[in-house]
């Protein structure tokens, strides 16, 4: 028969076991986390009606999507979890308890160019909180408190959210004089720490500014004290107060939530290209690897449905795209090589023919939570030990006639080469306790 | 501005928060079963080359599946989790080690017509082994203990697992003169249960069995004690034999392996219509729901990945369809209201505007794991109340001037209204305690 070569698509992730298993247990800690926050799981379709996914529109978007049809259906792949969201509480509005909280982490679809480092297919981790007509500037608080900890339980140290408000940066504007340019402006001032502070002065002089105040305007912004500098504006603008006392709210706040001082700072330069944030807005930079970008970014915005609703929906959300985030963490080799990433924490190894207490071994390792499996295969002893080896497995439980005869099994520590001959429910003693030390429960869960 | 109306496509399952609490609680058991029999997770794209997809073609995938194009690229949505398999081994072969265990859940597509109880993306849950050339039989019989432990924790008592062996109905198709109809007569064996013994005896005698054969054939299918009516035939065809040796291997282990009597037969009836099954075949009823059919099949086959390599990767496997299995369990009732949805085990009340000490109460406990939310809105204390009954939340921890001066909190449990001052640390212990009564945790997890 002819072969079809097998292959997985460029750009579209799919791991071998061992690194699988590091992402799971990243996908894990992002699930425990947010719930540990309160946010309740959600999972929307991952294909959706093209209208409802492009009631938005607009460039990128459209190029990027993979849209189709079935039938006479108009169908499209969702490009982000923020869209299948906001027609979700669109929908369900009446059901849900506001203020809603919910975290979803799926697959999303961008067409991008193919490149290193770049998905096609990716896994978002979002939460948002999405309030009922108006939502307290303490939930936007709670933003770097849930990244602070996501990174923390994912072994993270150094990493710094960087804030701002939006309303500062078009109370400036505005205290400057730039009227329609606002939009673009911003997009300039998004782009400070990747093209430079002169060429930005560039841009802003073309889009009409004159050099004294783009000047101005650019040392606002990188001020090494920006709260001082902005205190001194104070009373000059009412946007640019009303994003002053939100930064306050929300930075007061941030010890209480157990969000240290050395893991944030205000940065006025943080603006989010994303043209629907309408005041605080979070970047999160490793410090030892600032040319990643942000990993972790997010923001409020005021009105999270207005596609689809006429109810004013404002909310304050982030997004982690795990995907790329799991991808940086692999090839800068900080993933702890430590982590177990057996798919079982005992082989059992029969030495003879006879199955029989073989599988009553594993039976009873599994009635106490020992990940158990039995290797069946007629193969010589040394081949089936060398499959535990390859795997990983710590611990091999032998069992052959005595054992049987017995009631026992011979337990060997792998990583010692350790033989104990003891019952099954001591062996799974034994196993439950190393693997206490190896993994550190979470305290609750 | 013109609103679009959100909606959700038909055949899309999108559940409400509380149904997909429980809808996570399935996944989390089917998972934690998988893993505790040694199988390792796999997450492949949802998305495929269409020509590796559809490398063995034919007539219902191809009608079913979701193909299309992205630049020159021919593009398709995954249909099941087993061609992505075999593909994956095909790829990997030289780096994974056989028998090589997985385990799968994700979200596969078929544009099914839309019917009530029909789903068009849904989640299949499967676990195959895979052999390098062979798979000792032993592995089979793992199959039936799997489904017995993940309905036994699904909290599911009523099933039995319906077992044969392909080779089986072969070496009788064989001894009965069957020759080139065999496939046919399979097909409609694979009906017996479906459409009656007349109607499957009127469709074997068309295929050219005469009507004393095709009653003898269904005479023994049928018979109320299978093992004995084939012992009767042992060695008179040696596929027939080797079948029932087969048989008889799986069916020895069951008892060692914790799958007790009550839980599974040997039906010859089942055929499992997918033609790669060579060996044992497994279906699963719902004792008083036999109507909606198999809720978990799978079974041998002797060739995985044939269209991609010649490396022969014999395998036996299961799949749960998550998506349906669920809506059953929600249509008939047996899904358990008891179950906690609440996205939070606390939900803090600040009394007034101060919000530092009830942001240091929620991180007080969740540092000891309780899952906590803060309500930050601006309502009154009532509608405060309120939004912890709609979403069910066991705790409120009230926290006025009087708590933060004192450090402690109003700790009301919500379904006895009995109301306690403690401190946070006091408020986690009360909170985690009642939570391991609520939900019984699994051994070694």
């Amino acid at each position: 028969m002819e072969k079809i070569k097998p292959r997985t698509l460029s750009g579209f992730m799919e791991l071998l076991p061992g690194p699988q298993a590091q992402m799971d247990a990243v996908m894990r800690v992002l699930r425990e986390t947010y719930e540990l926050y309160g946010f309740t799981a959600l999972d929307t379709p991952a294909v959706e009606s093209a209208q409802v996914l492009l009631a938005k529109g607009g460039g990128e978007t459209e190029k990027q999507i993979y849209r189709f049809s079935k039938g006479d259906t108009d169908l499209a792949l969702r490009f982000d979890l923020t869209v299948p969201l906001a027609k979700y509480v669109a929908m369900n509005y009446g059901q849900l308890a506001f203020p809603f909280r919910r975290y979803q982490i799926g697959k999303v679809y961008r067409g991008e160019r193919a490149q290193r480092g770049r998905f096609r297919e990716f896994y978002q981790a979002d939460i948002d909180v999405i309030g009922d007509g108006a939502l307290d500037i303490a939930n936007d608080a709670e933003m770097p408190a849930v990244i602070c900890e996501a990174l923390r339980r994912l072994g993270i140290e150094r990493f710094c959210i960087r804030m701002n408000d939006r309303k500062i940066l078009n109370g400036l504007f505005a205290l400057l004089g730039v009227g329609e340019q606002a939009a673009a402006v911003l997009g300039a001032v998004d782009k400070l720490e990747k093209i430079g502070r002169e060429k930005v002065a560039a841009i802003l002089t073309e889009l009409g500014m004159g050099p004294d105040k783009a000047d101005q305007l650019l040392d606002i912004l990188t001020s090494a004290d920006p709260m001082a500098t902005l205190d001194a504006l104070a009373g000059k603008n009412e946007t640019l107060d009303a994003g002053l006392a939100e930064l306050r709210a929300v930075t007061a706040l941030l010890p209480g939530l157990g969000v240290p001082d050395h893991a944030w700072r205000v940065d006025l330069t943080i603006a989010r290209g994303l043209d629907y944030y309408t005041g605080m807005v979070y970047e999160t930079q490793l410090l030892d690897y600032p040319e990643v970008g942000s990993i972790c970014s997010g923001g409020r915005y005021d009105d999270l449905a207005g596609y689809y609703t006429s109810q004013k929906l404002p909310g304050v959300g982030l997004s982690i795209g795990v995907t790329r985030l799991f991808y940086i963490l692999q090839e800068q080799g900080l993933l702890n090589e430590e982590l177990p990433t057996a798919p079982c924490d005992a082989l059992i190894i029969p030495l003879g023919e006879d199955m029989d207490w073989a599988v009553r071994c594993a039976a009873a390792l599994r009635a106490e939570g020992v990940r158990t499996q039995v290797y069946a295969e007629r193969k010589k002893v040394k081949a089936k030990f060398a499959y535990a080896d390859k795997l990983a497995v710590p611990y091999a439980a032998v069992v052959g006639g005595d054992e049987a005869a017995s009631g026992t099994v011979g337990l060997k520590d792998l990583r010692t080469g350790q033989q104990v001959t003891v019952t099954p429910a001591e062996a799974a003693a034994i196993i439950l306790k190393s693997k206490a030390r190896l993994v550190k429960p979470v305290k609750g869960s």
